[in-house]
């Protein structure tokens, strides 16, 4: 079977050929349909997170996919039915763990979980993958089309219950929220502040020039663009609002501090992003003064686990179609998988010529492979 | 009757002759037994926090009072009773706002309140104080003698309870604490760690040399004390282990940072200082980073409520005696008063001459006034 796979650090993923794999007692076959792309991707790739499995020196790629059941191999599991696979297994050599005994792989510390496509163990961008039955979430036919959303959705799933958590201990009733990043992801959390959480004033922070596809997706669904170039994190709460909740996806580390600033009272700000290492002066007193006398959380989050799926699938029902149709704009086949992953400039070692593109615009936003229709 | 005044910045407290208050409808009025001296009645006499009421040019200090019900004034209270003021109140003007009618000022904003001793209200350092009776907690005869207690525990115990709710998405159970600062704030929190919340491991920071009484209750309370000066909070997790909780009392801004970096995998640190600004520089991509792998959360937290008084109360029955007798280093009366507040170098225009103290010790952790015996 063909599998797309990346030597990380080499900067070019590669269709490679490999067996089919054999589900062991417990897994389930799945023939994967469609996988998705995202920031993560591009840094295995380039080589800043992640890594390959033991006595590997590449790495299948892809954490966002769904697939058909091909052989249920004795477990509960239907064939023909769709299921998006959760990402952390249990590390190399280990049943379980305590994490992964109560349903919480997404708490597990390093070296306590492997991710599949990410670190330590191989991806599903393939035509084939095993996974424990109790790992694959099955999804409605329905939904299969968008199923690589579920993942991440559930993200934004788990970042926004773990916030809501912060502010548990008193009476909040939000109605403010603040998006840091117009990519996918920043783009989906919109979505779900204006459509599925019922939030009255969203905001959406990008740098990015008019016209572009992402502020259309954020005005559509009734939020309000803010350019970082004009208005700083910092000042967003005197040019906009305080904001009852910030969900932070840019990975921009200053982002991280200058929230505080950016939000109201009793408010929280979920951090998301991943930066390197990265020395700045902050105001240090002023932000401490204010997290205290205001009441104001952070917290961050990481993964997901699989009632964050079940949720996910949820509100992937929710969200219109025509905003996933905005928010997706190309899957591929094999063929043009180049495509699939636009932040590359140099050539992918495509299977073939020609394109079987089925969404296309000129500024990507979210990209999918696709190596089964649905 | 006498009352302990200040005007803001002037740096050194008075005794004042008022007119016994009038208790309103709804109020009672309350002699006062004991009221204890902390961080903020400092900053308040130094004029770096707080506020007279409007038209006043001085403010009775005090917000950590236990006093006896001397008139009832018809409402549900009864006379001879022991009580503990809360200590937020609405502002000048207002009868009420949403933050006090569901309970919760202390999750009101600026502006939406005043705090008795602190900012914009009068407060208990006097021979009587009128305070509406919803407002007065009533505390068992045989706690009344450490009453003054309840009131700082009550702030423990909100932090506590916020910090608890960050965690509370996932199954946590903590094992280990660190309690920044070794003031009776800290003390009091590490004795709450180690009592009845029953932390296996608990650590407490300072900057003492032995002998010293901070570390002596430290170590009697059968937690490990460790000196800043040479084990810095960024290397602690490295010297002892990674803590699940940290609580932050000492106003020192590079705590709340380098707090995350001595957190364990999900755990959390609440932060309760109000440092003034100071910039300085932080590895803020590290950190970061940090707060998101590891599923790290901060919460401020500030002031508390009627709750948090009635479990502070109950707080107070479980700690061991020797150990509130080795905090309260000095209870003083109105002719020693200049004792009660031993970081004023100045002294004190007190009413008289002779010392009434109670207990005593040649380092003061924590001290009280005393306007009327229990």
């Amino acid at each position: 079977m063909k599998a797309i796979a990346v030597e990380p650090g080499a900067g070019v993923p590669e269709i490679v050929e490999r067996p089919v794999p054999e589900p062991a007692t417990g897994d389930a076959l799945v023939r994967v349909c469609r996988v998705g792309v995202d920031g993560t991707d591009y840094e295995v790739i380039e080589g800043s997170h992640g890594g390959t499995p033991a006595g590997d020196d590449r790495l299948i790629l892809g954490h966002e996919a769904v697939g058909i059941v091909e052989d249920a191999n004795g477990t509960s599991l239907e064939e023909g039915q769709y299921v998006v696979p959760t990402v952390r297994r249990p590390p190399a050599g280990a049943e379980t763990n305590e994490y992964f005994e109560r349903g919480e792989p997404d708490m597990a510390p390093e070296g306590e979980y492997v991710e599949r496509g990410i670190l330590g163990a191989h991806g599903f961008m393939a035509e084939y993958v095993t996974s424990p039955a109790d790992s694959l979430v099955p999804i409605p036919d329905e939904l299969a089309p968008w199923g690589f959303l579920v993942e991440p959705i559930s993200i934004s799933e788990k970042a926004l219950q773990h916030a809501r958590a912060t502010r548990s201990a008193f009476d909040w009733e939000p109605e403010s929220a603040l998006v840091l990043g117009n990519g996918s992801l920043g783009l989906l959390t919109v979505a779900m502040f204006t459509t599925t959480l019922g939030y009255d004033r969203v905001y959406c922070l990008g740098r990015r020039d008019r016209p572009d596809p992402s502020i259309d997706v954020i005005e559509r669904l009734g939020a309000t663009y803010v350019d970082s170039r004009e208005t700083p994190v910092s000042e967003i709460a005197t040019a906009y609002e305080p904001m009852d909740v910030i969900y932070e996806a840019t990975g921009y580390a200053k982002h991280a501090f200058e929230s505080i600033d950016a939000l109201a009272p009793n408010g929280v700000a979920a951090l998301l992003g991943v930066p390197g290492d990265w020395s700045f002066e902050v105001d240090g007193g002023r932000l401490h003064r204010e997290l205290v006398l205001h009441n104001k959380a952070l917290v961050g989050s990481v993964n997901s686990n699989r009632t964050h799926f079940e949720a996910a699938t949820e509100t992937l029902a929710a969200l219109p179609d025509e905003v996933l149709e905005a928010i997706v704009t190309g899957i591929y086949g094999l063929d043009a998988v180049d495509r699939a992953f636009p932040e590359i400039t140099a050539n992918v070692a495509a299977a073939g010529h020609g394109s079987s593109e089925r969404v296309e615009d000129d500024t990507p936003i979210k990209t999918a492979v696709e190596f089964a229709p649905i």
